[in-house]
């Protein structure tokens, strides 16, 4: 329904003021009359609630109600949307949205653990009421990643879905390449500059980029995942060579997560670092920006890309749930009823393992006469036939890397050979083996 | 209102069998109980309408009702919503629109010209009698251009704009870059692979981008754009050298719609080709494939990739909108009513003349003794000030390129400076001068 109808205030409660909630309140406080005169209805902040009150912020909060337990937002029958900026998959965020949506009131919410966990559960919620959850800023902040997929294209089949969804891995692996520094000192500097956190694993193993993945494929593809059985791989292992040696053979490497459906309707999902080519367009992507790619039938591929995280952009993308809240227009989380999900079992992890691609792969060997023949030798016992060999200067005797590009293999093929490389004599470390990815 | 609670179909009209609208057919007989299961609701196609009723389409066109004259369909009280494939600002597009609107009903469009033209007209025609009218598919095809910047926007300050409007340009660019052949071969390639019309000027002057930039700005800036007084540059006077030396330089040449607002609400906006940073990402967008960029507050920056033209990508678009209006999830054609929207008139054309920026400029030149002081001379004259200059090769008394990039400089400066350069008795074609833009 049109905007212009609504006289009614829409009325918002806000529990969590961090960055992004004291960003939420300094849209509505700067721009909150041009926003009602674009919608043709005020949007209103009520009450708002964190874990503490009296604290230096960069916007006023005295002009709002304040309530020590969000929870009591819930019952507030003035009260249209609860903001819920809480954060974390269970707890006083799950129990906050659970009351709410029983209470009749519409959701939004940054929060991609709770999503990630309990999607399934707060949708049919949220549908049996006829309510909306919006989420829009849980995954890639200002990107308008999930309207895209469930809107836009919505007259699609979906084929495939590639997104940088982890911004300090990104980060990371561009200044990496900028500097040739190595991943420890990098990642110290990003922790520095507040772009990861002093336990940096969640963004660093890739577990934050699987999250996001995982609920843009529940909506793309209409399924349920079990989290335990998505494959992960992060950074950690990223040498300063790899990197230089990518930029030499054309490449950059990105951490991705990426998902196919094939023609059977067989899903592949995964998050790993993957060898791009250094001219596409993801490549270009770059720094603390995040990007989403979706191919789908009629559309081809379209590509968004933005800012993943920080309090502008995720305030945007709040905003923007907001908004469709008070404008009427919202369409269920996973894009369909909750009830038509079907579950991903673990048979997708076989298809995925079965996919051919070309391999970037690097060995730490000693420089001695005969370590090429014996590691070309695995090779042929594999089937796996070399398209480029690169071994950088001599040192007879010394540690020095071997570097290959493979042709199209089985992955299965390559992770048995570098099993098997790894236990040559002359091979000092375990192999790092990573895909390349035409795009 | 969310979707699952409707169990009435959807009922369309479409008027245009193109390749658009047979591949909006296509989708709905392929994937049209999917969509009903995703949207809750089954879309049916009930009346079809083209020139020409017997003829070979890809699609099956017996099981619709037809009718000669579209306007039929606009009396139809099955029909929910028409779908405008016909094209033109005027004639048989137009009064379809009208009537439909007036007689209570959605509608679809992908005229780009109608919405230029008559866009403030038919918002109000539809906002009166609370009706959608969706045009995602006009600007930028497969790319949710619009929806992204009417509703992911919508908590947003918007502070500019940039994109690649018109693939047929962005292909012709491209393909001079990559082979070095001159503009007049490669749009004969264009046109013999259907990627530019018989008559091109449309496209390569900068009309079709035109267009699309002003439908972005009125809804971006809340304004109504007189489109004569649009500063428009097309592509033809771009020659082989100036790809080369762009390449040399570090930049690539794109055509750009280009729109600003500044902090004292004054908005510049015009269509030319810019030198770009080879490495940003709006470079990387090469071919065919359109790009859209928006700079807001509080989101930063945000850009969208995709086919801006070809049956799928618009197909795509039509069938967002269509199910936008099923769903019931519709705003403003310009996301705000109409009679908000301001006229910008002349003046903001002195504002962009007033602007300053880098600048390629390319002089052809006798190769005699004294040209360059000459040249540097009138420089001096307008306080304009020289960063680089290439000058390959010598042929004494021969046709040679003189390349120059400026320093910032005000562009009037540089378009008074290349007057009189051009008066000069040893340079022999008018000047060529390209704003380096950083993006």
């Amino acid at each position: 329904m049109s905007a212009q109808h609504h006289a009614q205030p829409y009325t918002l409660g806000i529990a969590g003021l961090g960055t992004v909630g004291c960003g939420v309140l300094g849209i509505l406080q700067s721009t909150g009359d041009e926003i009602a005169a674009r919608i043709g209805r005020p949007v209103r902040i009520k009450t708002v609630s964190a874990k503490t009150r009296n604290k230096e912020r960069p916007v006023d909060i005295a002009r709002y109600e304040w309530v020590d337990d969000a929870l009591a937002m819930a019952d507030d029958p003035e009260i249209d949307c609860i903001v819920e900026l809480i954060g974390g998959a269970d707890g006083p965020a799950r129990a906050l949205v659970e009351k709410a949506l029983k209470n009749g009131k519409h959701v939004v919410s940054a929060n991609k653990a709770l999503i990630a966990f309990h999607g399934p559960d707060i949708a049919a919620l949220a549908e049996g009421k006829n309510l909306f959850f919006g989420f829009e800023a849980a995954v890639a902040g200002g990107i308008p990643a999930i309207k895209a997929l469930r809107e836009s294209l919505a007259g699609n089949r979906m084929t495939g879905i590639a997104g940088i969804l982890n911004g300090t891995c990104n980060y990371i692996l561009t200044v990496m390449r900028e500097t040739g520094r190595p991943f420890e000192d990098v990642l110290k500097d990003a922790q520095a500059l507040g772009y990861a956190e002093a336990d940096p694993s969640f963004d660093i193993d890739g577990i934050d980029a699987a999250h996001k993945l995982a609920i843009l494929c529940s909506i793309a593809f209409g399924v349920k995942i079990d989290f335990s059985t998505l494959p992960v791989t992060g950074i950690r292992h990223i040498q300063a060579g790899d990197i230089t040696y990518a930029s030499k053979l054309g490449y950059r490497i990105k951490l991705l997560g990426l998902a196919r459906r094939d023609r059977k309707g067989n899903i592949s999902i995964g998050v790993e670092p993957f060898f791009v080519d250094a001219t596409s367009q993801i490549a270009a992507v770059e720094n603390v920006f995040n990007a989403v790619m979706y191919d789908a039938d009629p559309v081809g591929r379209i590509m968004l890309v933005g800012r993943g995280a920080g309090a502008g952009p995720t305030a945007s993308a709040v905003m923007s749930d907001i908004l469709d809240g008070a404008r009427g227009n919202f369409v269920p989380l996973y894009a369909q009823p909750a009830a038509n999900l079907v579950p991903l079992d673990k048979s997708f992890l076989a298809h995925q393992l079965e996919g051919e691609s070309r391999f970037y792969l690097r060995l730490r060997v000693l420089d001695i006469p005969g370590v090429v023949a014996d590691v070309t030798t695995v090779f042929k016992n594999y089937q796996i036939s070399i398209s480029t060999v690169i071994q950088e200067g001599r040192d007879p005797g010394q540690p020095v890397d071997l570097v290959f590009v493979l042709h199209e293999a089985a992955e299965k093929a390559v992770r048995d050979a570098c099993r098997n490389l790894a236990d040559l004599q002359s091979v000092l470390e375990a192999p790092t083996a990573i895909r390349i990815l035409d795009l």
